[in-house]
C-alpha cells in the first residue's frame, strides 16, 4: 500500500481507534491498528474482541493495500510529527513512514493475521443526539457493578416500550434510571457493556448531531459519521428493575441539589477516615442534619429543606448517595423515604427522566 | 486559641506549608500542621525535619493559643467550606470549626509535642528576582542524581566567587550549570537538597519581585513575603565541576533549538524501546543525521546545521542530551565536540548563562 494523508486528521482517528484496544490484551495482534487503504479512504481498525472501533479518513491512495502496526509506537510517532503531509507505505509486513525529514522503518503484521469484525445484519435502527447519549452515559454507568461475578450487571440495561427509552444501571447498592422519547416502532431490551459506553464517551463531542444505533442478533453498533463502534451485547436476563423501584413513601424532602451536594461531600471526609463511609441523615420540622463521625473527630451539617410527612433518621455510603446527587444537573431535587430501612428515591423535582434509589445502611437504633 | 480567618487565604496558606510536610514520616506529629495564633496573626508550620515552611496569615485573634492539626484533613476540610469567614477554637487537643451551618471537631495535639524549628543566626542575606530563581530551578535540579548512596549529588552546588553566582548539578551523566550575577559582597559555596528547590519551586509565583535568601551555619531560608522555607544544607564535599568541563573542541555546532528537540524526541520514540535508550548523532557537512532503532524499527531524521571543525559520530542515552535541550529557552543553541568519546558541552549561542554537559554512550565503530 502507499497513501499520503495529513498528520493531524491521521493523529486524532488513530486517538479514536486506540479507544478499543485494551492493553492487557493476550493476543499480541489486537495490539495492533489494522490499517487498510482502499477507494480514496483509510480505514482504521481497534478492538479487543469485546469492542470495535472502525474510523475512515480521506486520503491520497496510490496503491491499495493493508498492515497491521503496533498501535502505541504508531500513535505515538504520528503525534510527534509536523502537522504536514505523511507519507505511509509497506511492502510485506514493513511500514515506512516519511514526513518532512523524518523517516521511520516499523515491523508489523500481515493484514490477514488480523481477526474479522462479525459481519453484522440489521435488525433495527434508531437516532439519538449526541449530547443526549452522552448525558445517558453520564447518569447511569457509574452504577454498574465491577464485579466481574455479575457479569450482567456490569452492564446498561437498554429497554424500548412504546417508544419510551429507559437506560437502567444497578450494582446491588444502588440504582440509576435515565428515562428519554426515542422514535422508534419496536420494543427491544439489550444489556450494552459499561465498558463500551466509557469509551464511546470519550469519542462522541458535545454536539447535537445525531448518533446511529444499530442493534443485531448479540451485537450493537454505533454509527458517529466517520466512525463506527461494535459492541458485543451483554448475555443473560437483567433484574427487573420495576419492582426495585416503589412509587409510595412516607417522607418526601425538597431540597438545593448543590448545597445538598458540598454538605455530604464535607461530611464524606469524616465518613472515609471509616470503613463504613457512613453519613447520617436527620430530617425534622424543615431541617437537615447531616452527622459523620470517625476517631480524629466529627462533623455536623445542617440545612433548610422543605419537608413533607414523617420525620426520619436513615443512614448512607456517602459515595453512594453522593454519585446519584453528583448526576444530576437540575437545581432543586425531591428524595423520597419509606422509614430508616427502605431506599430512598432521588429525582429532579417534577421530573421522572432521571430515577435515583439508594439502599440505606441499616443501624442500631442509637446510632442514628 | 479562638480566630477567625477567610477560607480563601486559609487554604491557600495550608496548600503552601503542606509542601513541607512529607506522606512518609515515621513520627507521626510530622502529618500535621503547627497552627499558632498570636498578635493578630495565624501562623502555620510544616517540617519534615529537613525542610521546614512557615506561612502567616492575618487573622482575627480573639484568643491567642496553638494546635497541631491532622494536615491532610484540616486541609481538605478547609478547601470544601464556602468562602466566607471561618470560626476556629481550641481546647486543649479539641478543635472546633464552624463555617455557614458546616460544623467539625477534630482531635489533634498540643503544640508542645511539635519538634522546634532551628533557631538561625544570619550570616548574609541577599536577594534574588523570584520569576529568575524559579528559571534557575528548572534549568538545574533535574539533573541530580536520585541515588542516595550519593547525598551530595542530590543536591545542587550555590557558589558566588567575586559577584558570580554559579547553580550545578550533576548525576556522573551530565552536568547543568546556571550562572546570573548577585549582588553579594561575600563569596559562599553550600549544596541546596534538589527536593527543596523543587518544593520552592511549587510555592513560588512568576513574579518579579524578590525572594531574599539568607544563610546561617547549615541551614538555608528563603523568605517570600508572608512564607518562610527553611532548609537544611547537604553536607560533604561537591565535585570540582570546573575540570569537568573543557574549554577545547574539535567540532561546533549551531542549530535550532526546537527543531533538534523535536527530532530527538521522535528518535527516542524507538530509543526508549531498548534498555540503552541510544540515540546515534552522524555530524557531516553541514547535516545533522540522528538515528536509533530497535526490534520493532528504526527511524532517520535529517537537519541543516552548521557545522565547524570535524566531522564526528557519536551517541547519547536520548533522555539525557534531551533533558539539556529541553532546558534552554533560547531558539538558537551550540554544540561542542571533542570526538566521540568525550562530553558533548550544550550552551545558548553565544551565551554562557547557561552549560549543559552530557557523557556520550561508547559504541563499537561500526555501531555509529
Amino acid at each position: 500500500m502507499r497513501i499520503q494523508v495529513e498528520q493531524k486528521k491521521l493523529a486524532k482517528h488513530i486517538n479514536i481507534v486506540q479507544k478499543g484496544i485494551s492493553s492487557k490484551t493476550t493476543l499480541p495482534i489486537l495490539d495492533g491498528i489494522l490499517l487498510e487503504a482502499k477507494e480514496g479512504r483509510l480505514k482504521l481498525t481497534g478492538t479487543d474482541l469485546e469492542i470495535g472501533i472502525e474510523s475512515y479518513i480521506e486520503a491520497n491512495v496510490l496503491e491499495e493495500g493493508s498492515i497491521v502496526i503496533n498501535s502505541r509506537l504508531f500513535g505515538d510517532i504520528v503525534k510527534k510529527l509536523p502537522n504536514s503531509e505523511i507519507d505511509i507505505s509497506t511492502s510485506e509486513n514493513k511500514m515506512n513512514i516519511i514526513c518532512g525529514s523524518s523517516q521511520f522503518n516499523l515491523i508489523g503484521n500481515p493484514a490477514l493475521e488480523y481477526p474479522e469484525l462479525p459481519t453484522l445484519i440489521d435488525q433495527l435502527s434508531l437516532k439519538i443526539p449526541m449530547d443526549l447519549f452522552k448525558n445517558i452515559i453520564r447518569q447511569t454507568v457509574f452504577a454498574t457493578t465491577q464485579d466481574e461475578t455479575r457479569p450482567i450487571l456490569t452492564g446498561v440495561l437498554f429497554e424500548i416500550i412504546d417508544g419510551n427509552a429507559s437506560f437502567v444501571a444497578l450494582d446491588g447498592y444502588r440504582l440509576a434510571l435515565r428515562n428519554v422519547k426515542i422514535d422508534s416502532s419496536e420494543d427491544i431490551k439489550v444489556v450494552i457493556p459499561g465498558r463500551t459506553l466509557s469509551e464511546l464517551n470519550k469519542i462522541l463531542e458535545e454536539d447535537e448531531e445525531d448518533i446511529e444505533i444499530t442493534l443485531t442478533p448479540g451485537h450493537i453498533v454505533f454509527n458517529i459519521g466517520d466512525t463506527l463502534v461494535f459492541s458485543r451485547l451483554l448475555e443473560g436476563q437483567f433484574l427487573n428493575y420495576r419492582d426495585i423501584i416503589r412509587e409510595d413513601h412516607e417522607t418526601k424532602v425538597k431540597v438545593n441539589r448543590k448545597e445538598l451536594q458540598d454538605s455530604l461531600e464535607r461530611a464524606s471526609l469524616l465518613a472515609k477516615e471509616e470503613k463504613a463511609n457512613l453519613v447520617k441523615l436527620n430530617l425534622f420540622e424543615d431541617k437537615l442534619a447531616i452527622k459523620s463521625n470517625s476517631e480524629i473527630g466529627n462533623v455536623h451539617e445542617n440545612m433548610d429543606v422543605e419537608l413533607e410527612g414523617k420525620d426520619v433518621n436513615i443512614a448512607f455510603n456517602s459515595k453512594y448517595i453522593l454519585d446519584g446527587i453528583k448526576a444530576i444537573e437540575e437545581e432543586e431535587i425531591e428524595l423520597f423515604f419509606m422509614g430508616s430501612l427502605n431506599p430512598c428515591i432521588i429525582k429532579p423535582v417534577e421530573d421522572d427522566n432521571y430515577i435515583y434509589l439508594v439502599l440505606p445502611v441499616r443501624l442500631a437504633k442509637d446510632d442514628y
